[in-house]
This record gives C-alpha cells, structure tokens and sequence, in this order.
C-alpha cells in the first residue's frame, strides 16, 4: 500500500469548476457552503472544496458563478487557512468573531461588506444564491444572509452538490482504501488489547495509537469501545472506564478520519463463550451483511439494498432492533448520502462507496453492529478491508 | 493523584437547581440550552448540567422553572442519553431527525408538542424563556422556537450562566487538575519523542496515547505538533506528517477533556539551539506569564491582568503578535468566559481557573505559546502543573 495518498490540489480546483457549472446552468450568481468543526458532519464542504479542516471558529466558503472564491472566517483563523488550504483569498469577518475576545491586530469585515465588494469587482449582480449545510447554519448568520439576499432567493442545493460528492474519484478511492486501510489496523490492535480486567478506554487507546501512527487524523465518530449490556445497548456509546469482564460482548466501531475521509469498521466480539441470544444475532446480521453486498452493484435501486438485508434480520425475528437505516454512503462524512433507505429509489454507480453498517441495538442482551466498506466497481462491492465479519470469541 | 475523580450527580442536580432559582428571580418560565458536538464549545450546556455529551445529533436541554427537565434529541440519541446520563426524560424530536434517514421504530414528536405538553402538564403558561447557546442555535430550531415564543420572548442569558459556571466548585478543581495532570503526562511524553525524522503527527500519537491511557476522552482543542516557520506561524495548525528537522522550533498545544473538562498546556521545543529572534521571543513570553499569575488573585480587575502581560511583550517590541486575548477560563470548556481582556472590568474571584496563555504568532521565525492554568486561590494563582514554561532546547 502507497503511504499517504492525497487528494491533488488540481481536483480540488477541478470540483469548484462543477460547482461554477451548476451555478451557471441553474441561473444563479453565487454558491454558499458553511462548514464547522461538528465531529461527525462540520467540515464537509470545506474539506471538500479547500482541503480546509475548520477548528474552534466556523467558515463560509463563496464561489461566485465567475471570479475568484472566498472563505470567510474568524479572526483566528485566517492565517490558519493559507497554511493549510491553498486558498488565497480569506477575509474575516465579525459574524464569527468570538463574543468576549478581542482582537487588537485583526482586520475584521462582515458578510454585507464582502457581498457589497465582490458586486463591485465583479461588476454585475449577486442576488441568487445556492446554500449547502443550511441545517447547520447559525440563525444569527442566516438572517445576515436573508437580509442580504432576500429569503426567497437562497435555494438550498444541498441534494444536488450530495449526488456531485457521491461518485468518487480515483483519487477519493485510494484515500478512502488507506482510511479502511488505517481502520482495520485500529480494529486488530482494540481485538488484541482486549483482555479481563482492561478498561474500555484502554482498548480505545490501543486503536487510536495504532491508527494515529498510521496518518489519522482523528475520529469521523467517536471510537466506541463499549462492554456488557448496559454499554451496548445504545445506538451510541460513551467509551467508559468499565473493565471488561469474563463472557461480556464488547462492540468495536472504529472511524478514522484521513485526509477528510474515513474508514469505518464494527465488530462485536466476546470474550469468552455468547450466549444463544448473541449467537443467533451476529448470525443473522452476518448474513444480512452478505445479503446487502451481494445486492449492491451498478444500476440496483437503492431500496433494494435495504430490502436484501431486512429480509434476513426479519426472518429472524430481529427487525425491531434496526434502530436506523445503516447502508450509507462514505467520504468526507463518515455517513454520508446516499442513504439506502426502502425510501430510496435512486439506482446505485459505479464508483459509489458504501458501508454496509448491520445494527442491532436495544436488545435484552445490549446491541452490536457488523459494519465494513465497499467500493462499488462494475463488478460487484469490491470489499475496502481484509477482515471478514464473523464471529470472534477471545 | 486519586485516580478518577468524576463529578457527583447531587452536583448536577445543585446546578438545575440554581438555573431554577435563577429562572424564578428573572420571572423567565423556561431555560432552554442548546448543544452539540462542534469540537470546542458544541458540548458545554449539556455536560454541565446532565453529564451528557451530544455526539452525531444535537440536542436541546428544557429546564421549567417548576417541575422536570427533558433533553430533545435525535432519533438515535435517546438510550445514548439514558445510559450516560442521569436524565430520565428524553424525547425525540423532528428537529433533530437526519434528512435522507429513516427510523422504522422511533417515536417522533415537535419542539411545538412537548412544549404544549409541558404547559398542560405544568397548568401553566410557558412563554417567558431564557436561552444559552444561542449563537450556535441551526436558523431552522430558532425560527420553530421564535414560532411558539415569539421572539420578543426569548432572552440570551448566556452571560449570567457563564457567571454561574465561572466559579469552580471543589468537584470541579479536583476534575480540572487531573485534567492538568493528564495534560502535563501528555507534554512530557510528546517532548521525549521529538527527534530528527520524526513526524509531526508521530508526536502527536505519543502524546494522546499517554493521556487516553490516563483516562482523556479526547481533545478540548485539536494537539497541535507544529515544526518550522511555516506550520508554526498560525495561531491554529494542523498536525501534518511533516518531519521534524535540526534547528526547528516545534510548538506543542496539548488539551485532553475529561469528565467534560479540560486542562491545556502549551509549550515551544527547539531541536537544537534557537535562533536569538525566537530565544528573545521566548525570553518575553515566559516573563509575561510570570507577570500575568503575579497579577492573578482575587480581587484584581481583569484588564490589570491582561495589562500585566501585555507590558512585558511590549517592552520586548512583540505586542504585534499577540493576536488574540489569551488569558481565558478553562472549564467545560477549553476556552471559556470570563476571557481577560484589556475591556473586562469585572474583579477575578477564588477558584476560577485560568488559562494563562501567552500567544506569539505571525512572526517571521513561526509562531509559539507558553500555556498554564492556575487555580485562584484566596493566596494567588495556584500552578495546575509542575512542569514551568522555560526554553527546552533537546
């Protein structure tokens, strides 16, 4: 394996060119991102667009449908964005300045100043504007938006520039691979590590160590190391100071973020011998995974995806443990569009990356989940790790 | 160093308790806080007041002047909440659902429903509220809030609970100091891996790998290894693969959480002997964080402290590169009100704690910090650290 593949910087000019051509085709002036440092959903579009990572102060990214783009940040972060993105054009504005602080030497604009400028130099009109991560957006900053532009002539675009994201590019293919690559080696050191008396922590220690040493950069979500009924039960865990004890079911998910990608993996593993309950449950989730990758291929609606592997859980009696719709997309968000939902009618693409994400939670017994990634290829999901989901008893 | 100090419940409850009494005394019939996990502030209100940190879905905590409190939240955070926190009345709301998912099994309701819910269960009205984390409040959950309220009803009282959070309880110190010690295990073992060759984010891994094994949960502030002028120049940086080089100054920010607080230290190496540039620079800071904890102590107005560091760095010709207001709390979070300014008035009072962070940047040899916290103490500033800032050339 390649060590440390990236994204070129020509890629990332290449995508601010399909976003000029969407503005351009669906008649609008300029296209607004916001991106934060949310764990799991914040810095997407800076990320995807910049290479820029947001921390600690919030940014806008603005790509007029001609002219030069702009991020607009705080007073803390400006110098941050030309270390690490190649972008050359930053202002600060007060709208993300931080109440409280002050800064003595910052030139600080605002949102209606910049809008004001770039109408000038542009020498023509921006009044119609394309918004992703509107959900996210902060009212106070909306409304400076709204007054700026009118309510009625934001449009959410949110699902479109999704669909652009969706198809990956060699170079996304080979960065995700190390992300998987990156997420199997923190899988196997948390396998390893697990042992009576250990603490939940511990093992997470071990994964993060192993993967941060390999080029992560962090979590896409928090590793979760969860142990017993109480811990697993929960879609989400907390990975906690509990000490593994003999015959626990400890669940595993593990999401590296690199390069603004990720890996990620699930696995519950005992310690010890399972119980019938935990035993038929991993069967089942096993073969719901195999059902689901066996169905995901080019030109398959996505439903049919979800169907393939709630038919086996079904049969089993666990349906009303598949607490959400788990077969999600992977890129710069850990779970990401497209979702296969029994909503969803849209055919699977080649090129696509999912991770088929089998959960079973709120249950007598706690919860697991068999979570591993695949590259769609016009053969088939293409496996993105060497471990097979199975049934491992330490 | 007791292992593991943690914050009792009672102590939790003591805290709605004077967000009631708070509410009463301002005739405000409701306390709503919004959180999330944006990396820095997101999680603050609710691990405050119920222990709990939001991960993948935001949430709302509703404390009624009278009667129970309810946390809101996505479909997939309900058992997360009841099995880390104390709370035992969570609802889903819509607001929280993630558009493209799909929950076969969740019950669903509206900010609007639990609102009149609570009216009619209460026998009251509802309509007086007062609001912290307003500034990160998504333009979709404020305009549904201003819908049932109206705005005119909704009051920021985010200065009066920074007030409230601002003096630690005894709890609190003894959770911030084992922060700092976890913190200060950190530094050391990020020192001892510094070596020519060695990668930025190498160091990195060391560094977090001591403090997870200590019991950290993650990151107040993203580490920060940064080497030569380039990466050290911002005020912010990303830990890259970079190798670290003979002469480079390598700036080290190291900010674990635990139990949802932190500890922060910060400290400039140089691999080999510095420049006299950066050796002066150093030189200064170190004597304006000496001046800043001489000036900490009940009783001294804010700006006073902030003065005191700022002579020093201006003596030296390096007020320039202080580029933001650096002397702030530490709490649940990293950076956290009161921030001591040379605008805040308001006298320091026993048992705050203080970041003391003495910033350097934009300069032509990179960027560095001196960062300490301190306990005020009724006898002055309490080091929350053994190690001392001085110049460390390995």
């Amino acid at each position: 394996m390649q060590q440390y593949p990236v994204i070129p910087k020509e890629e990332f000019i290449d995508r601010q060119q399909k976003v000029k051509a969407f503005l351009k085709e669906n008649a609008l002036d300029l296209f607004i991102a916001y991106a934060d440092d949310k764990a799991v959903y914040g810095p997407a579009y800076a990320r995807w667009l910049f290479n820029y990572a947001p921390h600690f102060e919030p940014c806008c990214i603005l790509i007029p449908a001609e002219g030069e783009a702009v991020i607009l940040t705080g007073p803390e972060s400006d110098q941050f964005i030309y270390a690490t993105s190649h972008c050359r054009n930053v202002k600060v504005i007060n709208e993300f300045s931080h109440p409280g602080e002050e800064y003595l030497f910052a030139q600080v604009t605002t949102l209606e100043s910049v809008i004001g400028q770039m109408r000038k130099e542009l020498d023509r009109d921006i009044s119609k504007v394309g918004i992703v991560g509107l959900e996210m957006i902060p009212h106070l900053l909306y409304e400076a938006m709204g007054a700026i532009f009118g309510p009625g002539n934001m449009v959410d675009i949110e699902y479109q520039m999704l669909k652009l994201r969706a198809i990956k590019s060699e170079n996304e293919i080979r960065v995700i691979e190390y992300a998987y690559f990156i997420a199997e080696k923190g899988l196997q050191a948390a396998i390893r590590s697990i042992a009576e008396g250990k603490s939940e922590r511990e093992i997470a220690a071990e994964a993060e160590y192993t993967m941060r040493r390999l080029g992560s950069e962090g979590m896409g979500i928090d590793t979760i190391v969860a142990s017993g009924v109480h811990n697993t039960y929960p879609v989400l865990a907390r990975t906690t100071h509990r000490k593994i004890g003999q015959g626990d079911l400890v669940l595993l998910t593990i999401a590296p973020r690199y390069e603004g990608y990720h890996g990620a993996l699930g696995m519950p593993v005992i310690l010890g011998k399972p119980d019938k309950a935990v035993e038929e449950a991993m069967t089942a989730a096993i073969e719901a995974q195999h059902a689901a990758k066996d169905a995901l291929r080019p030109g398959t609606p996505g439903h049919v995806v979800d169907r393939a592997a709630r038919q086996v859980l079904e049969k089993a009696g666990l349906q009303s443990h598949v607490q959400y719709s788990a077969i999600h997309s992977v890129g710069v968000i850990e779970f990401e569009a497209p979702i296969l939902t029994s909503a969803y009618r849209d055919e699977v693409q080649e090129n696509m990356v999912f991770s088929i994400d089998i959960p079973l939670f709120s249950a007598p017994w706690g919860g697991l989940r068999f979570e591993n990634g695949f590259h769609v290829t016009k053969d088939g999901a293409r496996p993105l790790q060497t471990v097979q989901p199975e049934i491992i008893c330490l």
